[in-house]
């Protein structure tokens, strides 16, 4: 197709790929760590410039992801390629700078009660938990990113108030982080309401230029969520190649944002990506082979040959 | 979720709910006109208000539609919920005029290759196929709906230039039909570019009060679609229930826009549309049970229990 800009867009997206680590983790079968650095290789070489490729949880809780150090050991480091890894307390800092890992994400909550199912804390303890890591993350000349999950509902509170994530938001910011990623983790949210979360962050200090926004398509909304979102002037966008994954402790929680379908759109808007779509659908083609189930992308299924399907 | 309105949004959407015909017409296995007299009562009771029930096509076409007439006799009529059905020829407006249908939908297409393949006709050809249909209709009083069938790209032919979707569907309200609804046939479109298309068609003297728009997800791009269709002004909506559907004659025209994905949304942004969501999933859920196959609307996946995924 011909793009067709609409206006209010910006130039350029950056899309921050989660399918390494926000999609493999759910997986119950163990990757290969063959495969999994296959799968990094091949999204940079479709020009994914940012790959969140693993986290250093403990292998108890993330039994797939429990070969961080092998996978990061055998990715080559370009310099070109972020690749940002989850880091969910001291001690999971400590493995990223005992591994050279120059940017770290934590992944804070909206609500009560998926911090204490997810990380097994109140939001304050959280909040305590990630000062040091982020204060030694910083004086090591880190880049840091907050997840603020459950940001649109939370399966087992309902409605997240829109103040309430302003609030953890904000703290998670004043601890120094650089960016924030609004992550609606169910899925439910729709793009009005996206839009009154990101102008509520932006009056609360929290500018466009520091957020990312994170959809799940449990409910179909994830595409038109991002298209609010970048009418609102977000600029970096969560995606996962081939719709992979979910959040293995929230139930109904599956179906990130499948990259192809993004940069679909993105190429139709006439929006800078950088990527490679057939390259990228050729990559979670094969992926999907690897997991041995279909691609949850459409464009995906689109591109595929009838006999995959 | 509370609604969240977003600024520009009209307040009522009418969604013209095409499944029992668009979504059913691909199925091979011929559904028991009890089925279909189910599938549509309990649509409308759902509150979908317009339900385009079957086709006048010759049965040798679309085999499926065949008992269009045995479907209409046993419908209850209360004359709130609007029935339309697909007209292709003087013949089937008989067949529309001898079951005492006040409603009726032409299907014309904005390029060439498809018009033959699909009518085996110029566009020139089926235009002058449709005055009389559209004449003897309108002096009998009839409501007359035109489809502009592969309106963003065609499968054959590419790109679909906005004049040439301008020129038929001037051409078409010109025959004097009362509704245009733009069909993205393949699902390739983006927001841009529909917006692009709605604004031309607005200065060609069709204003989106004439306007409908009919979104395949066979890109995943149906729901992002829509809302810029509304943002654009268009307050009616095509969508099918459960996702069901496609279109026979055309290569990966897969995947309508789920009835279900587009309430979500609607009702996320406090948008009234009169439909009763949880009705709506059950009726999609029993449809898919009669199908055999799991429904692909993500609103219908996410609302039925795990054991029937």
């Amino acid at each position: 197709m011909m793009p067709t800009p609409l206006p209010g867009l910006p130039e350029r997206v950056t899309i921050y790929e989660v399918g390494p680590r926000d999609g493999l983790q759910n997986e119950k079968a163990i990757v290969p760590v063959e495969v999994k650095s296959e799968f990094v290789t091949r999204l940079a070489d479709a020009g994914l410039g940012t790959i969140e490729t693993t986290s250093f949880v403990h292998p108890k809780w993330v039994p797939q992801l429990a070969d961080a150090e092998e996978l990061l050991g055998v990715l080559p480091r370009s310099g070109v390629v972020r690749y940002p890894v989850l880091v969910p307390n001291e001690r999971g800092l400590d493995r990223a700078l005992a591994n050279g890992i120059t940017e770290i994400a934590i992944f804070g909550s909206a609500t009560e009660t998926f911090a204490r199912r997810n990380l097994n804390r109140t939001v304050d303890e959280s909040l305590a938990m990630f000062a040091p890591v982020v204060d030694r993350a910083r004086a090591e000349g880190l880049w840091v990113r907050a997840y603020v999950s459950m940001a649109c509902g939370d399966p087992w509170e309902g409605d997240v108030p829109i103040e309430q994530v302003v609030s953890v938001a904000s703290r998670l910011m004043d601890l120094g982080c650089s960016q924030l990623s609004i992550g609606d983790t169910i899925g439910v949210g729709t793009p009005g309401h996206v839009t009154a979360l990101i102008e509520a962050l932006a009056a609360a200090g929290i500018g466009t230029e520091r957020l990312a926004v994170h959809f799940h398509d449990t409910y179909g909304q994830a595409l038109a969520n991002t298209l609010a979102a970048l009418r609102a002037g977000v600029t970096v966008v969560d995606a996962s190649a081939g719709g992979l994954g979910g959040c293995p402790y929230a139930e109904s929680a599956t179906g990130n944002l499948p990259t192809e379908d993004l940069v679909w759109m993105l190429n139709g808007l006439g929006v800078e990506t950088g990527v490679d779509l057939g390259k990228l659908v050729a990559t979670s083609r094969w992926m999907a082979g690897r997991l041995g189930r279909p691609s949850p992308s459409r464009v995906v299924q689109a591109l595929s040959p009838t006999t995959e399907k």
